[in-house]
């Protein structure tokens, strides 16, 4: 069978499943989750010496000790992905509910249904925990899902999606509901951006390199999970301590994150005062800190920030900082060099907070917290499949309710069209 | 300049625009809208002789007279258009609404706030009407808009972006948040489907291999308009003076749309009562009926339907029939031959009703209502951009709501993550 055929038909049967996937009872669901969870608990052993292969070969082919530790599962990281199953089991089934339902002058009903999307293909790198999460949040929204891993986890994905298979199989769950694309071919993934009869949404988790070769390729819909050049601007009114804590939350807490701070901006009034004092604190925490030229005369010998670095997502303990004349200037740069992700304002202004709220352009804009925060759990989604960057049927965070869409229902007694 | 420049210019600058229409307050939109409507009943002289240089064209190509006459404007189309600009002008703005704020653990408020997407690219054929209403909701929505429309209607198209665009910047519009590509080459448009630097969705509407074309070579997120193959189920117990004129609504109102009936599938147990008198009324208004060999028993010398016709949609007073032996085997017909876009029962049973309610897949189910009614004017959603028949985002009529994104706002006082 080429490429091609084994892709589409993976397609073919795990939409079919999807199908059925679609009326199944939350009770057969939340108990495919615990059982699952139990058995990545039970097959530990072999799931690990399964990784053990995946390891082996990526020493062989020189990955970073970071790439590595990433792909790395224990007893404990099982242990921590089969508790991520159990909590998915315990939210709310989003599937059923029906919203805005109400009467028209003709006498019908008129409402929205949430239903699941369909099937939804994951593209992923890396990390084998990706697998069993995406499936749990697919499984508990009705969806049936195509994963695509990344190839130097292929052992231990291929692993888990036998372990989940097998046990949501025993609670009623259609095979195929959970699919892997276990060939390591990377022609995989191009077919199966191409079959848009069978899947429904894509969504792709990884680096800018994967994104975009995604998004330019597909024609199926995409949802992006994208970089984030986050900014904190601290107004002149602000209380000064929550801006320093903000701040350096913002950068210093998981600096690797999509949310977290890579410019600070700060108002003139506070160059003297604030600005010297918070420097100060990220330096201590090893931060790098390159600045424009008023930063550069409160800190002589930091670096430029170049033009360039302004758009940067660093992924690291480097910062730019920015004196800005007012907050109209920190919003005009946000809106030129920010990636619409996490943007967050410091300031005791009621006017000013509201105004930032309003005019930013952002999946999630911050008074008074820290960008770190944009996260499903934070927010009370539950757990999240990933940030969206996309503008189109979600943005932030995306939950089990982002994992479905909507029917309208209409409740009749004879209507016809006039 | 060549096409990849002009298409990406007009993108760059209405993108622009768009950003600064976000932010613009309801009244100026609404005030825009009232100036727009009056600007093209004022100019309706100039656009009738204008649209004559169209017809004249189409018809020394030799279109076909349906085209011609869905070109044509006229004081009445023209009036019919300003007042659909008036009525989108009363309509509430969608823009603003906040939604689910609730106070989390830490004690910072989470929401949803309503945005606008950004630029929205439409490409369409033929209707000039098509123009005005895209602009009109788009503009209340506080997007800016890319419109790309058939060669055939350029002059017209041309004439109107250019009335809606001077009446709305004497309300205070920003130019270029109603854009045109009026270079009728068709280049451009596959150019238009590569900006997904400005561009943030492209709605095609228009024939099967328009969306088809868009589907495929968009690297843009796009919502599809697609073909509707539409069912109406009459159970065992319906009632049957109420099916008959369901099912005649459905098909003979007007054939010609997307959420036409295009096949009847009726219980076993009303072959001999229910069908011959339906069919009667159906011939009788010029319907061709084409149907299962059961159907052919009541109503000998009628055609068979043929695999191949029970998954076409007709556009046209052509009828399938098909006598079933129960719910279940209509739902499966449903999945095996619709197009999830509309679909119907005509039952007094409540567990059926509900049962049909649930598992059938599209995006509008009725019970005892006619499929033409899945419509944004009849559902209350105002105005409508067409009906999605795409699984993200908006399923069913698009409306202003469905025309906007939401950001995440987050209201704190210090929160941090731990």
């Amino acid at each position: 069978m080429d490429i091609k055929q084994y892709v589409t038909e993976k397609a073919r049967t795990a939409k079919a499943a999807s199908r059925q996937l679609a009326n199944i009872s939350t009770e057969i669901k939340n108990n495919a989750l615990l059982k699952m969870a139990a058995g990545l608990e039970h097959a530990a052993a072999k799931l690990i010496s399964e990784n053990r292969k995946d390891i082996a070969e990526a020493e062989k082919k020189g990955l970073s000790k970071a790439m590595i530790d990433r792909l790395t599962l224990n007893t404990e990281r099982i242990k921590a992905m089969a508790d991520g199953l159990r909590e998915v089991a315990a939210l709310p089934d989003p599937v059923g509910e029906i919203t805005k339902m109400a009467r028209r002058p003709n006498g019908m009903e008129v409402g929205r249904m949430r239903v699941p999307i369909g099937l939804i293909g994951i593209i992923f790198e890396s990390r084998p925990n990706v697998t069993a999460d995406s499936a749990a949040l697919c499984l508990k929204s009705g969806n049936g899902v195509l994963l695509r891993g990344g190839s130097e986890a292929v052992h231990s994905n291929i692993t888990i999606v036998d372990i989940l298979s097998k046990a949501g199989a025993e609670a009623g769950i259609p095979d195929d509901a959970i699919s892997f694309i276990d060939n390591p071919d990377r022609a995989c993934v191009m077919e199966m951006l191409k079959t848009n009869q069978y899947v429904d949404l894509i969504i792709p988790r990884g680096g800018e390199g994967l994104i975009k070769m995604v998004s330019e390729n597909s024609t199926i819909p995409v949802i992006k999970h994208d970089k984030g050049v986050c900014h904190v601007y601290v107004d002149s009114n602000a209380d000064l301590a929550m801006a320093s804590d903000i701040c350096f939350n913002a950068k210093v807490q998981r600096p690797g994150t999509c949310n977290a701070m890579e410019a600070m901006l700060v108002h003139k009034i506070l160059a003297r005062t604030f600005l010297p004092d918070v420097l100060k604190r990220f330096v201590q925490a090893k931060v790098e800190i390159r600045g424009c030229p008023r930063t550069q005369e409160v800190m002589p010998g930091i670096k430029v920030a170049t033009d360039k670095d302004w758009d940067r997502e660093y992924n690291d303990l480097v910062l730019n900082v920015k004196v800005v004349d007012s907050m109209d200037d920190a919003m005009e740069h946000i809106a030129a060099h920010g990636s619409q992700h996490s943007e967050a304002i410091v300031t005791s202004d009621y006017e000013r907070a509201r105004r930032f709220v309003r005019e930013v352009d952002a999946s999630a804009v911050f008074v008074n917290a820290s960008t770190r925060l944009n996260d499903g759990f934070e927010f009370g989604l539950g757990a999240e499949i990933g940030i969206s960057t996309t503008r189109i049927h979600a943005r932030g965070p995306m939950g089990l309710e982002e994992l479905t869409s909507t029917k309208f229902i209409v409740l009749g007694n004879g209507q016809i069209r006039k």
